[in-house]
């Protein structure tokens, strides 16, 4: 056997969990299975690799240059290499998100899935991102998508569903939402012209961080007529003071498309205000604009309310599957950053302890027959439902007990002999 | 954006996991987590991939050469690939096991940990095995280990609660329990020479296979003498109609370390009994050996008792960690092997309908705003705890409610007007 070659750390930008924090991630976890369930999504998973081609067809944008290739094996991988070609290597790569699986999946098991398919992914997903505080290179995703239906009950579902799970969870959050179509049907009442959408959307985009004026002088010093910058100063400082937005943009003349968009957004705020008995009002935001160049329609936003950060993101895509098979299906999913509503919780809650969470510490001098009656009647309170750990007594029994209480145990027992009921009295701590 | 350069397939040798058997999985790993978790099993997590150096240093024995290879990225693979060394392009690889992770992340968080530590890990393996039915090259494995405790209650408690796990989820079970010491002295009293104890065990441990008579054949043919081979058929025919197996070793003239390890296999039989409730007795069988070549002490396996194979296994492994640390910490696991679990079940069980899992089909002529409606009465059934899904009626309705049955709803209600209450007498399937 060799000797000591193991290195101690995980590999570069990726971490070990420890049980306090996968504690809280399985709770998570578990209210969004049960929330999600609820409505009818049904989980499914796919490998975590996919095959190379499909990780570099221009689906993921910047993220297929942050794939991780994996290598051919055997043959094929001294051909490959012999071939002097670097990029014959490897076969396969590691997903960097959850939709083009989903694609790909729902591709090749249409037939044996529900239509419209309502489907739940959790699962960890690479990005060799250059490594940075809170940021990993393996990370959580969790995705809700509706394949198959164009209706915006897709729109109201998902935003209701993903509300109340984080409502449960303990994250009260703002949902702002938008259109693709209107911010076309906006730009092109600015007077841009539709070649320039795309590069105008991405200056628009920075609204959060340099404010109106500052995308203003960028829109400008790109070269954009001051006619068009002036329109679109004009528009946003008066949907900024407008009582109601939604009633502002229905004013604004713009094109049918855009109208229709309005329109759509309207029924579906009203929607989700009447299916979550007003808890949820989302606020449409023309200053929303979303990154991914694949939505073509709704779009939106959840922020914590208490966080002032944004935890989950989506929208309509319904030409992205079509990209794949050749036929388009309408799709619609939400994607939440489960990774940072975990280190919101951890921020947020202190060391809990775990309600009949129970450690039974044994003296030295207890037998090994005592032990094994002790290992008994500890089965039997874990057949009640109590989660019973039974150990031996360390040497420094103070650092022990600090180090169970901040494992979440609330009774500590330590057993001089081989019956647990004889120890209770004197010995809790 | 490329176009429909996708493959529906997933990567060769692995697979996508439909709905219906995803809820099973699930089941079963919610029952693995709250018995484990009784015991007090924490669970933790560590990343997918690990250090090359890590995959490659002899632990894995066989499974080394199956390691999927992760590629260096950017100069550093440039470099590598100019250096004309294959052997220098990876840098990390997919991990075979989670024993490996185990022994790294304890080294890594000691300070952290709790002692002795009993942890829990599931989740993915990779192994670049070739492809054959049931066999894929991404599988669940399901561990359980137990880090610094070198009483035998580590041993009394793995079985127990394995045991009581697969009792619950439906799996009666079998144990057979072995000692290596127990091995090497039953060797050294047949004649054999300590240096030929590996290679012996292994082909003893072929005896499940070939048979008792194979197995002295094939040690005869390779060479060992006649007379060792002959005092081992004669033991173990011995051991086969002996009553007890246990008192027939015990009558055997072994070493003192023989002894010793009779006298601890013992002492957990007889505690696993007790501590079960005489549910589990396990069965010393002096055939078993298992594999890998890593164990010290202890060994045991446990095979469905319908089913006739294998479901898990495990064992002492003392030396493992401090190979790694350069300090030994008495270490015990028991791998389960999840997907043979899952086979098992869905070869048992037929589609089951969930209670309270309800589909709501709206019809076309239903308006957008009674659609609207029907959800928010859906979102109040969700809060009470029902699943219920609403979807528009498809033009093939009778295959979509076949679906819907197969995906386990039990009641399917075609909705005509955006109340829900007006719908159930007469729409009921």
């Amino acid at each position: 056997m060799g000797k000591a070659m193991i290195s101690k750390e995980p590999v570069r930008g990726m971490r070990d969990v420890l049980p306090e924090e996968m504690r809280l991630r399985n709770e998570v976890l578990d209210t969004m299975r049960r929330v999600y369930g609820s409505y009818g999504f049904e989980q499914i998973e796919t490998p975590c690799m996919e095959r190379i081609e499909n990780l570099s067809n221009n689906q993921g944008g910047d993220n297929e240059k942050l794939v991780f290739k994996v290598m051919k094996r055997g043959d094929k991988l001294a051909r490959a290499f012999e071939s002097g070609q670097l990029g014959a290597l490897a076969d396969s790569g590691m997903r960097y998100d959850l939709t083009l699986p989903l694609s790909r999946y729902y591709a090749s098991n249409i037939q044996k899935l529900p239509q419209p398919f309502k489907a739940m992914q959790i699962g960890p997903v690479w990005r060799a991102d250059r490594p940075q505080l809170g940021r990993y290179r393996q990370f959580c995703q969790a995705d809700i998508d509706i394949l198959g239906d164009d209706s915006l009950n897709a729109e109201i579902e998902l935003i209701s569903a993903t509300s109340s799970l984080l409502k449960k969870i303990g994250i009260p959050c703002r949902v702002r939402v938008s259109d693709r179509r209107l911010l076309a049907s906006v730009a092109a009442y600015c007077g841009f012209a539709e070649s320039e959408f795309s590069e105008v959307f991405v200056v628009m985009d920075k609204l959060d961080k340099i404010g109106l004026e500052g995308v203003c002088v960028e829109l400008l010093t790109t070269g954009y007529a001051g006619e068009c910058v002036d329109a679109y100063r004009e528009l946003m400082e008066g949907f900024r003071e407008a009582p109601s937005g939604l009633s502002y943009c229905s004013n604004l003349p713009l094109d049918d498309v855009g109208k229709a968009a309005i329109k759509r957004l309207s029924s579906i705020i009203e929607g989700v205000a009447h299916v979550t008995f007003d808890d949820v009002v989302p606020k449409l935001d023309l200053s929303l604009v979303r990154g991914m160049g694949y939505y073509t329609g709704t779009i939106f936003e959840v922020e914590s309310s208490e966080f002032n950060s944004s935890i989950a993101g989506g929208g309509r895509y319904d030409k992205m599957i079509g990209s794949f098979t050749g036929k388009d299906v309408p799709a619609c999913g939400f994607s939440i950053g489960f990774e940072r509503i975990i280190q919101i919780l951890l921020d947020k809650e202190h060391l809990r302890t775990q309600e009949n969470k129970i450690a039974v510490l044994y003296d030295r001098k207890v037998t090994t027959e005592e032990v094994i009656n002790l290992q008994r009647e500890c089965q039997q309170l874990r057949e009640e439902g109590a989660i019973v750990l039974l150990v031996k007594k360390a040497n420094n029994v103070n650092h022990q007990k600090e180090r169970l209480f901040a494992n979440g145990y609330e009774k500590i027992i330590v057993a001089t002999c081989g019956f647990l009921c004889e120890q209770e009295e004197g010995a809790r701590v």
